[in-house]
């Protein structure tokens, strides 16, 4: 049944005849994902791959939408540490939470790895996931970027949501697979990509079962439980959805071995890797970025037969 | 799209006015779960739920399939100690593993915990995922229970089969949520039940990301990674899911708090615990056995609501 409507989707798409990746210029990155697109739906040829087995994933940050001057998560962490500092006086005089409250970034994440653990842990753990939940909610409906002015749902990339609505179209299922916190995710995912909860995969902290009041609630507690991003990918994808995608989408480093695990398998595979190379409508960066750090990918991707998408020179449009 | 799909099927089904679960008697639980269905189906009323939302988690051992006198894991286990035993010279004298070799279960199993982690590290660690899946697959194509003497995948329950084809054509995801090995599970659950590997959530041991011989693979590791059981399963759902479910299917008190999350939220929800009373056609055990013991359960399910099958009453039919 399933299968028969997805067809009945394709040919319908198909013959509106509406090209179905529009901010996408008419260039290489563009055809090879037509080509896949085309190759892996159509019965009875050799590259043909049921409908189950259409299972693609996209990175998030600087994939889907913006990572710089920070990722969005940061932004969230320290909000959350000025909103949380009233019950929390200690924080004025203790690094590096005295540092974010006085605007101090530099300072804040001078600390390296142990400070940006000691700042999520503070900010991200301690609630029920409900109420974290509506934290995230909350906070993603009003918070601006302080250089675009947009708030960080409008700055998804157009070109992908195109992408995602045409894999969808024709019988795929897409997942997330993110470095950042699942439960970061999840709240807007559907709403602004169109994948469901049940479709994010991405890092995590520990989460404990309790009864509270008789009501039934999951404590987030101050623990990593899983970092989703380089060799994590792979694993998290395997863990999560058990079948090796057949197409995989990233921007950095983080994402590397997430396309060498997609495109190592049998049968057409797409890798693609968004190249930040538009800094006068997003960002301009790679192999020196701090963010986002794209380096090996550039290297190999020619050799591994990934393609590589110029933000500049590929798309037409980058917001929606 | 999805949505009126869903309603094409559901009007179609009902109109053809065929009973979705033949194999129920037209006792109590069989009326609450049609009552259930038409609560959250129901357009327009303060009951409908959403698609999105309809999400139903099983559990596999004593719930869709037999768990008597012992696991089918185990069977697993103990065969592949068998199977791997020439490469291990050591295990003719080293304990647990000579008590399997030599046949003798009481003793074998008399280590407790301890050698039944050793027993599964030894059995289900140090292949890659592909090889793993592979061999599961070829074990449960053959493997036969040795007081029925049928295939293990022929000793499934017929009503759950019925109630998951029942769910899933009124839009519900189907998950199953077991204590036993998610990639233990996977490699069969979607041709006997429907479900794909995705949507299938269990226990699991750590996997390693590598690349060998310029191919990458998932190395399976002797390491716990986190047990889907009792409080481990709202966790586990929620990790994997990231939505309360709406109704919950299980057999013994490890599925008590899957049970509780899922009706303690919002809105219309169903419980059920499926109680091996039928001695006869199948296994009749609940508060004193050592696999699958349900006493909690009994003694709380009327107060929460939760419906109870008597496998002997409630089923004129038993397996397929």
């Amino acid at each position: 049944m399933k299968v028969l409507i997805v067809a009945v989707v394709c040919i319908s798409s198909l013959a509106s005849a509406a090209d179905p990746l529009p901010s996408w210029n008419d260039t290489a990155p563009k055809r090879a994902i037509l080509q896949f697109v085309e190759d892996v739906t159509k019965e009875g040829s050799a590259t043909f791959v049921p409908v189950a087995d259409r299972i693609a994933t996209f990175d998030n940050d600087g994939t889907l939408w913006g990572e710089q001057p920070m990722y969005v998560q940061a932004y969230f962490a320290l909000d959350r540490v000025k909103t949380l500092a009233p019950r929390h006086p200690d924080w004025k005089d203790k690094p590096p939470f005295s540092a974010v409250l006085k605007g101090d970034l530099k300072s804040a994440f001078s600390g390296g790895e142990r400070a940006l653990v000691e700042l999520v842990m503070a900010t991200h753990a301690g609630t029920t996931t409900e109420e974290f939940e509506q934290e995230v909610t909350d906070w993603i409906a009003t918070a601006r970027h302080p250089q675009t002015g947009r708030r960080f749902t409008e700055m998804v990339y157009q070109p992908m949501l195109e992408l995602l609505a045409c894999l969808r179209a024709r019988g795929f299922k897409t997942y997330i697979v993110s470095g950042g916190g699942v439960e970061f995710i999840r709240p807007w995912a559907e709403r602004v990509y169109g994948i469901p909860p049940e479709q994010v995969v991405g890092s995590s902290i520990k989460t404990k079962y309790e009864v509270r009041d008789g009501r039934p609630v999951l404590v987030r507690l101050p623990e990593l439980e899983f970092i989703n991003d380089q060799v994590g990918k792979p694993v998290g994808i395997h863990r999560h959805i058990g079948r090796r995608p057949i197409a995989a989408f990233g921007n950095s480093d983080g994402d590397f071995q997430m396309l060498e695990w997609t495109t190592g398998g049998k049968g057409p595979r797409l890798g693609l890797i968004v190249h930040h190379t538009d800094g006068e409508r997003e960002f301009a960066y790679d192999r020196q970025s701090l963010v986002g750090k794209l380096d090996k990918g550039l290297d190999q991707a020619r050799s591994r037969g990934w393609s590589i998408v110029s933000m500049k020179d590929d798309w037409n449009r980058i917001y929606p």
